[in-house]
């Protein structure tokens, strides 16, 4: 259960705000499905504007990295920061865009090392060597 | 100041079973350098070689991510998890696999929006569409 | 499910020490509704004890932050942390303290601009300026 | 040490578009300094301009909360986060705002025992009342 | 619902390499009961494999500490990363392995108050003693 | 550098009710010297004596967990809060009390292990088994 309402598409017609940018979300997914996390920013206009238009600005729009590769960081983050439904949603995006079992697979690998070493390297407070210094 | 005591290269070298993971790092990653995780690592050559061989499992050895885009995933983990030496180390490390700063650009756009729209979703504790459902 | 047994209301007046705890929690609350959070601490009188002692002093005498201020504070540090429990708990007291939709919206803003901007200093690792300085 | 090179005001004002985002921070702030996190940022101008927009849209402009609930909104997520320069950042910014020593010490109050009813709620997995349902 | 199929025992037994870690598992732990975890990392044979290994290495092979202590560090980890699972099937094997209720009261005493300290500490930014240097 | 003043003795035997505790401090551990979270902790009184309050009664008085096990503990939360401070206070009180060289390599493993399979928990989403409920 969520910590606000999920509005509806009855609902998202009835504010031109709300609409215009489920519309676009819509157009630019080319897809009429509209996942939760929308529907509950939609108590928010102002915010589910600026939440949108960063997501297309970062996720959609064309760049130096690959969508694959941009959703496989997402997952990372969201897997760290425990939000259960953040790894549900990306993780379905990276399949949508191609993510294989054996990428999934190594992906995880990435993820567990990362972490574990993380762990290793805070708990030992490893001093940063001088030739990591950028300059 | 490290949890711990760092071993220099002849306290290395007086212990057989850490010399020979550190002959392997050395051998492994083509350079002389080793830095001062797996110097702390040394005071649990069990633990060094596990870890070791880990890493150089996932990390080192070719699969079907590339090297870069590991590299990136482990950057993300190690931002979430606010571990200043593993950021250090692995940007570093992208870097002299090719990262570029453009890309650079985009990886801190996507783990800055992921990092948002995660505490979005934990704060609005959004409910999983039953169409990320794998089944 | 929990990791501990809920204790019902019989089961708390079977035992003095959790009986006087919820008879506080209901007297200070002004209500008669006692939450899961307090049925399961019930398994440890003495951390019961302690951890009521201290939202009673912290969160309801009166101070130099207000109710609402304190209740989205917890909120924060719960959304980071990403307690579920206590994100709708705390959200629902912050309710039943007067907040509108309208602050609650700036709310997510914020926290959603704070994630995004603490891991963007993470991944940078950017230096403390000396003007920040406490002396 | 940083992991990106950080922008002096030369190179700010070699830089159109990087100059164009500081001028706007000083007017905006009425003062001269500009902190190390915006100088780190520099070397995204897109990323950079996209930041400082939302920071403005979320904690300069006025709302419905207060300027200083804000800031210990955001240092509440910046601690949990352990990012030692955005709890600096915005310690300074809450002071300049007019915390009191003693708001800063109910606000650490706070901050503590939600850290700590997080974990207990956490390690003792509560499920959630149906009363905290929003409908 | 995972993000990835759980396998059960029909398709484990139809593939030798997850067969093998299976059966391992089932004969190390002297039951037939093999939890979802290592269902859901079926799919990643590889991945399967060095992680049983490593639990089997750290958490049952006799060590320098006891067994019941190595699950309760589990948990706390556990607990603070907010990983339901882990929090769950730990919690399960440390009673397995004798927890009391008095030892878990006074666990939970103490990761509630180490995360209470570890907040006040970060958002106090306090400077580490160069007592606890080791040199 | 701290985001508030740290108390000198001299400013600590000013304020009756700060020395009171500090005194208790001394007394209890039977050492003069008090580390820097005390003299942080100092600004806010109450605060200071409710934290002592607590960490006497959690962490000094004898209980049915070992000292070395709640210190081990309190380490593992400190690793994943990434709280510098405290796991270089808590490992030098673990020392202390007699961890060695070997339980510190063992807890270093449990520690990596359990903060790779949470990532992999998370990532996975694994649902909880039914035969880990409580009842």
């Amino acid at each position: 259960m969520a910590t606000v309402k999920l509005w509806n598409d009855e609902e998202v017609s009835a504010n031109p705000r709300v609409k215009a940018a489920f519309d676009d979300i819509r157009v630019t997914r080319k897809s009429d499905f509209v996942n939760n996390f929308w529907r509950a920013l939609a108590n928010q206009p102002e915010l589910l504007e600026r939440t949108w238009s960063g997501i297309k600005q970062v996720m959609v729009e064309p760049g130096a990295l690959d969508p694959l590769t941009k959703e496989l960081i997402y997952i990372a983050v969201s897997t760290i920061n425990s939000c259960s439904y953040c790894i549900h949603s990306h993780t379905a995006a990276a399949r949508a865009k191609g993510l294989t079992d054996q990428q999934h697979a190594e992906f995880l690998a990435v993820v567990g090392m990362a972490a574990e070493t993380n762990a290793l390297s805070n708990a030992l407070q490893v001093p940063i060597d001088p030739e990591f210094n950028v300059g």
